[in-house]
C-alpha cells in the first residue's frame, strides 16, 4: 500500500537547493541573455533585435556556403558515417584541420595534433579540464569569454584575469601577465581576434605575448573561433606562428567562418613544434580528457575535408564585406548616442565593447538594468558588461542584416535619449 | 634571446603525470577496446569481427531508415537550423520525443520533461553532475555500464554496485539494493533492455523495482537506450510506467532503434507525475548543468518529429528480426564452446554475458588475456568482463551481420580448442 504522496519524504529532497550553487554559480552568456530575453515585452509589435549573441545564421544574409551544405549531406547519405567515433575524431578530418591551420604556419601541423570537439565550447571544458590539478592556475582576459570562468570552476582550476587596454587598442597588459603569474601558472588565455573587443592582435603583439609567457613558463591558449573574420587594418596571424617560442594549443570550430554554430564542430590542436607539450604529459591528459567526454557527429566530421575544400573564396569575401558595413554602421550610430562611449572601431569577430556613462543617465543603475530596460521598452537584446567582467559597459553585436542593425541602433538611441538627464 | 630548447624549464612540467591519474582512471568501454585492438595481428588477412561493441552501423543490414536520413537532409537543407540550439533543446523536438515515449505510459509526458543531449552519453553526464553533492551516493548495476563510474568519479559522487542476478535472468538483487543503500543514497540506476546482460525485465520486476526505491526514498534513472529492442518472451515496458510510486529519470537515443550511434542525439526525460523530483530542486540542478555542456547540433534536434513519425514499422520489425537470428546464433555457437557458460539467451539489446572457465583452458590467466590473445591470433575482438565489472566473464556483441557473427563465433571456438588444458 503506497503512503499519501504529501506525506511522502524521498533521499533526494532539498538535496540540489542550497551552498554548491552559490559555490560556482553557472554565469553563461545564454544564461545572462535567457534572463534578459525574460523582460521583452510581448505586446511590442515590432521584431526583437538580437544584439546579444554571435550568431547571424538565422539572417538569409549570413547563409551557410553551399558547399558546406552540401558536403553535410553527401556525408550523411553515403552512410558510411552512422557509426561512433574514435575519441580524437576521424583521420580525413584531423588531416583536413591540420592543413588548413597549416597554410599560415612556418611549420606544418600534422593530423595527430588535431582533436576534434563538439564547438569550441567542448574544446574549452577539455583544454580546462586537461590542465586542472589542484594548486594549478590559468590566466585569462578580461573582458572575456565567461566560459572559460565556468570551466574553470568545473574542474576546481584557478582563474586570474588580466586585463585588455581599451586605451591601447585592447591589447592585453602584459605587466598585468607577469604580475598575476607565479610558480603555478600554467597558461594563459587570448581570445584572438577579439571576443568581446572586436580588436585583432598585431603579429608584433603577438610576439611580446609569446615573449612573456615563455619567460613565466606557460602556455598559451589561443582562441580563434574567429580566426580570420577581420575587417580593418591589421590582419589576422595565428597564434601558432610564435609556437617556436612558447608552445601553443589552438582553439577553433566551423561555427564563425561557415556561420554555423548550431553543427557543433569544433577543434583543439596542439602546435608544440619543440614538443614541451608532449615532454610534460598534457597531451595525454587532453585524449584521457577526450575519452570521456562526447564526439561530434560523425557525419559532421567527415564533411570537414569537403568543407574546407570546396568553400569558394567568393563566400568568404562576402561575409567579409558585411561584417565590415555593419561594423561601420554600428561604430557610427552608436558615436551618435551621448551616454555611451565606443574606446576603438572594431576590427575583427563580430562584437564591440562600449562604456556606459551612467551620470549622463536618469533612472538607470547599472550596465544590467540599462539592459533589461532596454529589452523591456525597445524589444533590443544587448549584452550587459558584467557578463564578461566589465560592469557597467555593454556588448555589443554587429552580426546582423545592415537594415536590422540600423533599426535595432536607433531604438537605442531612442531609448538613450528618453532616459537621459535632464538639464 | 631565446635560450636552448633541452634547457629550458616550463611551469607545466609534470604536471600532467602522477596521482590524480591512478586516482580516477578513465576506464571507458572504448578504451578498454582501443587496448585490445592494438594486439591486432597486422598480417591477418582475414577480417577483423567486432564483436566488442554495441554499433553494427557499419553493416549494410544495419543501414538506418530512409526516412531518418530524409529527415536530416531536410533539416539541414532548410537553413532554419544553424544557429545555437537553446540549451534544453528545441521545442518541436521536445514535443516530439514526448509523444514518442508517451506512447507506452498511463499519462502524458510534456515537452517540459524532455532534455535534448549529445547521445545518451551526454545524458548520463548531466544527470550524475546534477545528482553529485557531498555525501551522496547512487547505485549502479554490476555487470553494468561504466561509464557511469568514469562521470561519478569526474563529479565526485559515490557510486555502489548492487548484482543482478545471472541465475535469475540477471534480475536486480533487490535484496542487495536495500543492503547497500543509506540516508545519503539519491538514486539507483537501471539498464533496461540489459547491457551487458541481453536481459529484458518483466513488468512484475519492473515493479518490485519501483516499490524498492519508494521504501529507500531515492529515485529511479532508467537507461533505457536500447529501449524498443527486444526479441524473446518479454517486451519493453518502460520504467517511467511506475513513476507513480517512484520519479524516474529515463535516458534514451536514436542510437540503437535506429543504428546512428554517429549521429549523436540523446534525451534525458523526467517523469515526475507526482511533481517530487521538481520540489527537490533536481530539475532545475539539471538545467544549469545544461548550461555548461555543449549541445546536439540544431539541425539534428530539427529532424527528430520527422524521425518518429516516418520511420516505417517495417525497418523497426525488419532489425528485430536480424537481431533475433542474431542472438540465435550466438546462443548456440557458444554453447558449443566447453569454455564458455551462457547462464541465459538474450532477449533483447545488443549483448550478452558469458562465464570463462578458465580451468578448462591451458595458458590463459584471465578474461583479459583471453581477449588479447583472441584478438592477437584470431582477428576478433571481445570486451572482457573485468570491464563491466565481472572478471573472468565476457560481454558479447551479437549485433552484426550473420556470416560475419558466424565466422567469429567459429574462429572463437577454435581459439578455445587450441588453448583446451589436454587429459
Amino acid at each position: 500500500m503506497v503512503e499519501k504522496e504529501s506525506k511522502k519524504k524521498w533521499n533526494f529532497e532539498g538535496n540540489f537547493h542550497g551552498e554548491q550553487k552559490t559555490a560556482s554559480p553557472p554565469i553563461t552568456v545564454r544564461g545572462i541573455l535567457y534572463m534578459i530575453m525574460r523582460s521583452l515585452n510581448k505586446d511590442d509589435d515590432r521584431p526583437i533585435i538580437p544584439l546579444g549573441h554571435g550568431d547571424p545564421s538565422a539572417f538569409p544574409c549570413f547563409r551557410t556556403s553551399a558547399a558546406a551544405e552540401d558536403a553535410v549531406v553527401d556525408a550523411l547519405r553515403s552512410a558510411r558515417y552512422n557509426s561512433y567515433s574514435p575519441t580524437v575524431g576521424i583521420l580525413p578530418a584531423r588531416r583536413a584541420i591540420a592543413g588548413y591551420l597549416s597554410h599560415d604556419l612556418p611549420y606544418n601541423l600534422s593530423p595527430d595534433d588535431v582533436y576534434l570537439t563538439v564547438g569550441c565550447s567542448n574544446a574549452i571544458e577539455v583544454i580546462i579540464e586537461a590542465l586542472a590539478r589542484p594548486g594549478a592556475n590559468i590566466l585569462v582576459p578580461r573582458p572575456g569569454f565567461p566560459y572559460y570562468d565556468v570551466r574553470a570552476a568545473c574542474s576546481n582550476l584557478e582563474v586570474r584575469h588580466y586585463d585588455l587596454l581599451p586605451d591601447k587598442g585592447w591589447e592585453v597588459d602584459l605587466e598585468a601577465v607577469e604580475a598575476l603569474s607565479d610558480e603555478n601558472t600554467v597558461a594563459m588565455v587570448i581570445i584572438n581576434p577579439g571576443n568581446p573587443c572586436g580588436n585583432v592582435h598585431s603579429p608584433q603583439h603577438l610576439e611580446k605575448i609569446a615573449e612573456k609567457a615563455r619567460k613565466l613558463g606557460i602556455l598559451v591558449i589561443a582562441d580563434e573561433v574567429y580566426e580570420q573574420i577581420t575587417f580593418g587594418s591589421t590582419n589576422f596571424v595565428p597564434m601558432a606562428a610564435f609556437a617556436a617560442t612558447v608552445p601553443v594549443i589552438t582553439l577553433g570550430s566551423i561555427s564563425k567562418r561557415w556561420t554555423v554554430p548550431g553543427w557543433r564542430l569544433g577543434w583543439l590542436v596542439t602546435c608544440d613544434p619543440t614538443a614541451a607539450l608532449k615532454n610534460s604529459g598534457l597531451i595525454e591528459r587532453i585524449t584521457e580528457c577526450l575519452e570521456v567526454t562526447t564526439d561530434p557527429a560523425t557525419f559532421m566530421q567527415a564533411a570537414i575535408p569537403q568543407i574546407l575544400e570546396k568553400t569558394k573564396e567568393e563566400f568568404y569575401s562576402n561575409i567579409i564585406a558585411i561584417l565590415r558595413r555593419c561594423a561601420d554602421i554600428c561604430f557610427d550610430r552608436l558615436q551618435e548616442i551621448p551616454c555611451i562611449t565606443c574606446p576603438s572601431k572594431p576590427e575583427g569577430s563580430m562584437f564591440l565593447m562600449v562604456k556606459l556613462n551612467l551620470e549622463l543617465l536618469d533612472d538607470i543603475g547599472d550596465d544590467m538594468e540599462f539592459c533589461i530596460k532596454l529589452a523591456e521598452e525597445e524589444s533590443v537584446v544587448v549584452l550587459p558588461g558584467v557578463a564578461v567582467g566589465m560592469k557597467n559597459w555593454l556588448r555589443v553585436t554587429f552580426a546582423c542584416d545592415h537594415s536590422c542593425l540600423e533599426d535595432g541602433l536607433g531604438r537605442m538611441k531612442a531609448f538613450c535619449q528618453r532616459h537621459a538627464k535632464k538639464h
